[in-house]
């Protein structure tokens, strides 16, 4: 059995975005459902949620298990698993971390850009590792099964990430840094110790995060996937597109300066280039999957390769976060 | 004119402590309103506090700039000035620092033990030393007037605020690591950079911060003054006693362990003590600052000197808060 699984997506989402994600055979999607929100602000996505699932009762549910991913295919839907692109829902309490668990929350980046009460963030000059509090946290998520997910973090952090946690952490959505140098994307090192502690790695879709940005050929893309998998064990990766699709730019600027600064923070954008940047042609949404298939096979993976990076490795993942 | 400045307590408040608090000749004390509150929580315990002032007009008023300092002198009562041991009340909000500021907020600690969103706290094992949103964050301050305070923060991260803040910074309650080796207590590097900065030192008499504890004596912490008085300049020295009177251990418990762990930390405490130490018994309350008006010119300091390490110091500190 061959899953398809875009282990990070947060669109602006909509019944024609279920569709699509429908026509691209995704079994299952991991969704952002927050960066900055609060607790109480989870909540309220969580009911937006509920609503999604109960007008597109035949496209999408909510995913708990992997066995739900099963399901899915066999029920021709997508099992969507909620995640956080930052601690804030869990505040500075740590059984908060059982209660979003209890709401459906699957993964939980320790950091979004800057330091939070866990662990450093990528955009910090300095990366002091994980906290006393993100020690209790990481213990706690290992306990009641949520995946820690190091995505924004930064490079110490995230080794102590590694070692602290006793499930394998996932980098839901960032590529490899020998390819593209950007403060989000991750080191060889990184990624060998990733990978030798059972961690898989996301590989990402959005512009920013990939060489010659929009303009990235999918040829150069699965290049850089076949190198990459000489650092890391091919069963190790997947992808996390982090499409953003018909996110408006007021997302984008939110994302990046959430409420701690006067001044504006531009992240991977400039002054210039403040928006959301535009997928390259080959992958304008979930759809994209089939060109990845053919740019993978291409390059040399063969089918069983290509079906774990499309999916079954995530699929994989899953099974080992109860 | 004379003022007695005490620049740290954290009492469970009631008309009991605030005549002692007159009978000690207090003008102004800065008390603590929040450890890990946040923002809805910090507006409970102003609602507490206008309480207390409603009930004891004729001992306490709310202070909110030095001259509230004077008028409570010639008026026979201590203006108290509100302060944050934690910035947890700020949550993730900039915006909310010249809220807390409406509210009477004067000081804020940007660390409690732990690492928080702005700085590292003393109690990590790494000190990443002030985050982005830390940097924002004292800028703001700066702005509408509030004191940063690096109490119970780590030493880069105090370092780093010294250099930050455009206006002068305060440890309100710590004391020499010279004389009494504890995490809490400060370098003679740092003490020499808080002075050349214009930043103020509150010694405290918080019997974990003291040499031989509850037995310390009052020559010996005397001496200390003087000995931290050739490192700092003594205009720069002042009291923050840390009083905590009548205070449950729950509440000891509840400070050093917040809701971040499921295990107990001690702090500074251990599994055998793990509660409030006794005082040592020429500080048992504020009525203390005689035996330390005693003490500190036996060891030699001049009535000058001795009036600004009790009260002066702070007076003048404060004219620099707005």
């Amino acid at each position: 059995m061959n899953y398809r699984i875009d282990n990070l997506q947060y669109c602006n989402w909509s019944r024609d975005i279920f569709l699509i994600n429908r026509e691209a055979g995704l079994n299952a999607v991991h969704v952002t459902l927050v960066y900055h929100e609060d607790y109480d602000e989870f909540l309220q996505r969580v009911k937006e949620w509920d609503r999604f699932f109960e007008e597109n009762s035949d496209l999408i549910f909510l995913g708990k298990t992997f066995e739900d991913i099963t399901k899915a295919q066999s029920d021709n839907k997508t099992a969507i698993f909620f995640g956080f692109q930052n601690c804030s829902p869990i505040e500075d309490d740590i059984n908060l971390i059982e209660k979003v668990h209890e709401h459906g929350c699957r993964f939980m980046q320790l950091t979004y850009n800057n330091q939070s009460l866990l662990a450093t963030g990528c955009y910090e000059k300095n990366d002091s590792g994980v906290t006393n509090f993100g020690r209790q946290a990481i213990k706690e998520m290992n306990r009641v099964g949520i995946v820690v997910d190091m995505s924004h973090s930064a490079e110490k952090s995230t080794l102590d990430a590694i070692e602290i946690s006793e499930k394998p952490i996932a980098i839901t959505h960032a590529n490899p840094s020998f390819w593209h140098e950007a403060l989000r994307n991750k080191s060889d090192f990184l990624l060998k110790k990733l990978s030798e502690s059972g961690g898989i790695l996301g590989l990402s879709l959005y512009s920013h995060h990939l060489k010659d940005g929009t303009n990235c050929k999918l040829e150069n893309f699965c290049e850089m996937v076949a190198k990459t998998a000489e650092i890391m064990d091919v069963k190790n990766i997947g992808i996390g597109s982090d499409l953003c699709l018909n996110q408006p730019d007021s997302v984008v600027e939110w994302m990046r300066n959430g409420t701690w600064s006067k001044s504006t923070n531009y992240g991977e954008g400039s002054k210039k280039k403040p928006g959301f940047p535009k997928q390259p042609e080959w992958f304008l949404d979930a759809r994209g999957f089939n060109n990845l298939e053919t740019g993978l096979k291409k390059v040399g993976f063969n089918m069983q390769e290509v079906d774990g990076i499309l999916g079954n490795n995530w699929f994989n993942f899953y099974k080992g976060i109860n």
